[in-house]
């Protein structure tokens, strides 16, 4: 009997693991999944993820892949779901090709941040946004995110304890927007920031975040942004928290509007 | 040194409480409130709410009022939100009238109830919804809705442990509208029902929103939620979970419209 080989988007609020990637004696999403898959499956099954988020960072629609012996049990997706806490929710599992692998076929990925600028904390929030309770200036932030927008190489926001040596990495989008990926309704005080790009270097997004907030306090300069950008050496700027962030999207098809950005799109977009 | 009387709106994330109410070795909103407002003012300060939510309900806009010692300090609402863990925000502190009572003076409230009705429950949305994995008619639920609008004898929804002999309640508006009160941004499957009335009986709201979700699913008639209406003995029907629950307003004036709905504005509303 061959092997089904099989893609699967799941979703999951990241506060009470060790993040994703499985490690002994850790509650980790990769461990839970797997757990439950193999109880099923009755052999031992091992998922590769598109993305290892960090301990207590979220996802909205996290890939994974895997290899599945025989033909999968229909309602898969519903039967895993049952079995695990409410922290986790498989959303759909289909067929995919033998040779599918969700890390190296991802062709672009999106990752919001999101941010409670209240002067006190939301308690709707807490665990779904960075709580910032300085004065910002949003428009100066957003003017600063603009510089991200193209090809660059990011050497310079990769923190240490990536064994990436390829850094040049492409950002399609790069967008402030009013609201968070979750939190209450009613409060105003929410922004997130929503990053698309053909790959992300390790806390990549949480470090441009990081730096964003403290140009947008007035305690780092937008130039200074830049200079970290073309440095290219470890990262100087400021992280930001876990929590605050999501894995919003994998997909395995070109970027809509095509190919990566020309160095002369980069060049307009920097000075926007 | 005159006492001024105080006026709070406070909004808190009920999950890890043991409800409003102070009580001996339990973490309670009150308790914690009480407990802040007393250190700052260095000597003991008792509160009364508006409402007393059970445990696990949340309030995005609880009032309280309470009596400060001479003249409370300038941004005392900050001072004890920063006190508190970030579940309970103290939204404004103003003076009020000398005999302003939080409880008794309050004109309308309105509560809202969330419910997740998608088939598996949203990661994001566990404690601030309730998962109803079931096949429900919303059409019928919201016509089913529309006969608790008006003046009833709601005693048929009041659950044992009240000692309220009084149980004609003015509801003015019932509405099942998209979306939570908080949660994930992006799940078509969050509703919540707003209830705005002249007051609630205990666990009225949760009452009422346990028996309609019996009757989306089939289990109970239309007419057999109005039979509990009219029958105004101990409540027979369905109670909901606390945690899809919020205390959503408390207002301290009449309500827009002016006065009760006459008893044919009830039966038109009864028959929509």
């Amino acid at each position: 009997m061959e092997n089904a080989t099989l893609k699967c988007i799941v979703r999951y609020n990241g506060a009470p693991f060790a993040g994703w990637q499985r490690q002994p004696g850790q509650r980790t999403v990769q461990g839970e999944i797997e757990g439950a898959l193999s109880r099923i499956a009755n052999s031992p099954i091992a998922i590769q993820g598109a993305g290892r988020t960090d301990a207590g960072v979220h996802a909205l629609g996290q890939v994974f892949s895997c290899q599945w012996p025989g033909t999968p049990p229909s309602r898969l997706a519903h039967a895993v779901s049952c079995m695990l806490a409410p922290d986790i929710h498989l959303v759909s599992v289909e067929a995919a090709q033998p040779d599918f692998n969700a890390r190296f076929h991802a062709q672009w990925k999106r990752y919001v941040y999101a941010f409670d600028f209240g002067r006190v904390a939301d308690p709707f929030s807490a665990c779904f946004a960075w709580h910032v309770p300085y004065r910002v200036d949003l428009d100066l932030m957003r003017k600063t995110l603009k510089q991200f927008v193209g090809a660059h190489d990011f050497a310079g926001f990769q923190s240490a304890g990536s064994q990436i040596w390829e850094t040049k990495r492409t950002i399609y989008t790069a967008e402030l927007l009013h609201g968070g990926f979750c939190g209450s309704t009613d409060n105003d005080h929410l922004y997130r920031i929503e990053l698309t790009g053909d790959g992300f270097l390790y806390k990549m997004v949480r470090n441009i975040c990081g730096t964003l907030v403290e140009v947008a306090r007035g305690r780092f300069t937008p130039a200074f942004a830049g200079q970290l950008l073309a440095a290219g050496d470890v990262f100087r700027g400021h992280c930001a928290p876990p929590h605050g962030l999501a894995l919003a999207t994998v997909s395995y098809d070109p970027y809509p509007g095509g190919a990566a950005l020309d160095d002369a799109d980069c060049a307009t977009l920097s000075r926007l």
